[in-house]
């Protein structure tokens, strides 16, 4: 055995290890007894310090110095998995064992504070918390920083390999000015906005979920789809499980959550077979993972086409919803409302929710920004690009759990995943011309197709820049989303 | 930190990988994508690499040994845990690796073939690896065997801790002249027994499954009951989860499966919280365990008092069955036929299944059988005992997965199992001397309680067969199962 197919060999085991913990915690939050939760929490510690001995091991670096050494022709994918495993390797090794177990003995108290925190609108019950997470991960980005970009390189490298802020920060601010500007066109037009009313139950919301991800190609062979608080997706290749949410006052809800899990979820479907349970096989990037989600989410699953072939279907299953056609279905699904909370935004707004977070996650880890004065902020960048007062901080500063779990570098790539969406759209759109005819035929083939051929199936072997742009045969730029979103907009409110 | 605390720090987290592959087991069978096996079988894999890692850790031994040394007063408890780690420690010291490593190999391919050599009668396929599974196993056996007894007596003791041949031979085979003189007498009144007919449907079956584990006490908060092929119980203490089976045409299968394996769930969910994660904390021995699904589902389930109970709930689920009254229900679900298959048989053939088993294992390992002639000894001996030719394997000696998976001295649990129930149920209705008015109630309060007090919440503190006589206040005999089945079917045929 080759030193390399040894290496892989450990890898391998290493991460079926954690893929093991995330059925675990799929379990735990679709199907574990309530009292289930001290023992889950127990074998997930036993897994993670499993997982993390082998990480840590020394025979991988052996290992990896002996497959450098092998006189082998590397294919495109081995040698990804070459550099994917030496810049872990890398990186665990430059963090303290203890610094790692600080960050997560901290965040898992801070989440509970910042639980009670939110629900009770007391900032400087959470803020001391926040004030330790920020300098543990600092100290974090600061062992593990190459270059000479900022130390906010270093944990956006986490959540999107290879990206700086120095390519980022003009990608995301070139959004501002143009999502505000658009925002107040519409707005003053909002008369012009249908809405759904009445209820539907949760038979009828769950079978039209199904039948949405039939229509998808969504492989219930590999796959399931449940019931569970937060939607979301987990799970790769053969085992992917998405969950869904039923509300009944707010069908939508149901239905365009299921299609932007399915598209997560067709991503992991569709990944390369012959590199499963390799780093190079793997999904690239939260970037890329959330365009496959909001792609089909909305340039898809909220496209006038689509709709007119979605509507009939919604009526059988939802009842009448107070629309009266499909193009009344349509409005009601693109409605444009600015509010204060990220996960309700529409299109329009959601970028800008984004940036905020950005700007100011940033400037915390950038030392610019002291977390004393980060609720003032907040409230002053959402009254200028939002234009409206943060009521209290439930509906500002603190209503996302991400920073009180560590997680600093992750929101940018909710607006990547958008970006990323609309270049591919527009490739998608170039490669098949008659697409908006199969859509409103509720024909998702091709789609389903061109993503597995370009995005799919090159999985971890290039850089998820590379990917995108290879795909879309243009640089990364937001000029495709700004285009997308102000001519979907100008047709629907005549602006 | 003492020594002691170290080593149950390193037990616990030991098998908290072990009872996250439990888990992993569990959604195999219940909610797994038909796809998902390969990746379930790598991840089984590794943990049970990183289980086996732990356990043959160098330092389990010198914990053990600092911990013997420190001079600190040791409760029942603790020093049942320094027992069972040091009786597992020397277990797993003393098998080499590669013989582990062959046993589970060869089990796995064996599976396989057995399953096609039961579907094709084929006992010429089985046989060669049989023959490799019995020398592996005797290896293990003369691996780790002491005292004087046969080697049987090591592979007994995994599955039921200081059980010999000594002193099972005697109970089982003074079990042989009794039942197959009752087995006689009732095939002379057999015109007596009404049976089901009619079918009824999935739902009705699981509510009433629902119902009835209600009644049993069962905690839905720190359990679950789903649908699988073959009924099965697993994990402990908070998150415990039974599966049934539903065939419309045979519904007492659904009924009767569940109350059994409630009996394992209950027992499980009884064990002391103060001791979860210890092995003294754990259930002590699959003979303790099928006691208590047995006792439920036979002295209690079956009771004609708890009869008069289920019958018009079932008739409410079920629909009329075609069983005018409680007397009829109560005859039917004691119906006794001399048939060929160990799993289908009632409380009167199934001992004698068993022994045939037990008898045939025993001088396979002791070197008194050999594998070639074994096919003819199962026949010979099943005609002997139940009057019947064994009219092919499927119905003989490939009836049972247990010795292609290399299960010897499993098979004496399940006659342990009812002997130790039916001593329980003596002690129990001693204690409770009105239960068959609370049954006749649907009231199993009683019930519970004493088993929870006399065998739940004594886990694995002392051995199985100690447990079992405190709590019935015997020496572990064969008299009071074979007169509770006397005076049974005595009342129920008039013999």
């Amino acid at each position: 055995m080759t030193a390399y197919d040894a290496l892989i060999d450990h890898v391998r085991q290493t991460r079926a290890l954690s893929t093991a913990a995330g059925i675990l915690s799929w379990d735990q939050e679709v199907m574990m007894p309530e009292k289930g939760a001290p023992a889950r929490a127990e074998q997930m510690g036993a897994l993670e310090a499993a997982v993390h001995t082998r990480r840590t091991d020394g025979r991988v670096a052996d290992l990896l110095a002996d497959a450098g050494a092998e006189k082998i022709d590397r294919s495109p994918a081995e040698a990804a998995n070459l550099r994917l495993i030496a810049h872990e390797t890398k990186r665990a090794s430059r963090i303290p064992a203890d610094l790692a177990q600080a960050i997560a003995k901290k965040t898992a108290i801070a989440q509970g504070v910042w639980a009670k925190a939110r629900a009770t609108n007391d900032v400087p019950l959470f803020l001391p918390h926040l004030e330790e997470i920020v300098a543990l991960r600092r100290e974090e980005a600061a062992a593990v920083h190459e270059g000479d970009g900022p130390l906010y390189d270093a944990l956006l490298d986490v959540y999107e390999p290879g990206m700086t802020v120095a390519q980022l920060q003009p990608l995301l601010e070139g959004l501002r000015p143009r999502l505000t500007a658009l925002r107040e066109a519409i707005a003053a037009k909002s008369d012009a906005q249908p809405n759904f009313s009445g209820t539907s139950n949760k038979d009828g919301q769950m079978t039209l979920a199904h039948k949405v991800a039939e229509i998808t190609g969504y492989n219930f062979t590999a796959g399931r789809l449940d019931l569970s608080v937060h939607p979301f997706s987990s799970g790769s290749n053969n085992d992917v499980r998405i969950t869904t949410r039923v509300d009944e006052a707010n069908p939508m809800g149901c239905l365009y959550s299921t299609i932007h899990e399915l598209g997560h979820a067709l991503y992991e479907q569709g990944l390369p077979a012959d590199l499963e349970g390799q780093p190079a096989g793997a999904s690239v990037s939260m970037g890329v993972h959330e365009s496959q989600s909001r792609l089909w989410e909305n340039q898809i699953g909220r496209s006038a086409q689509f709709c007119t072939h979605l509507y009939p279907l919604a009526k059988e299953h939802l009842g009448a919803m107070g629309l009266g056609d499909a193009q009344a279905f349509h409005r009601a699904v693109n409605r444009v409302e600015t509010g204060f909370i990220r996960t309700e935004a529409d299109e329009v707004h959601y970028n800008l929710h984004v940036l905020l977070r950005f700007e100011l996650e940033r400037d915390l880890i950038g030392g610019d920004l002291e977390v004393a004065d980060l609720e003032e902020a907040w409230n002053t960048r959402f009254e200028r690009d939002f234009g409206l007062a943060v009521p209290d901080p439930a509906h500002g500063l603190l209503q996302d759990v991400h920073w009180s779990v560590g997680l600093f570098g992750y929101f940018p790539t909710y607006s990547l995943g958008n970006i990323y969406a609309a270049q591919l759209n527009e490739a998608l759109r170039a490669a098949v011309p008659d697409l908006d005819a199969q859509l409103a035929r509720g024909e998702t083939g091709a789609v389903l197709s061109w993503l597995r051929e370009n995005v799919h199936t090159k999985a971890s072997v290039n850089e998820p820049g590379a990917i995108v742009e290879n795909a879309s045969s243009q640089k990364l730029s937001s000029e495709p989303l700004l285009t997308y979103l102000e001519t979907k907009y100008a047709t629907l409110f005549g602006i």
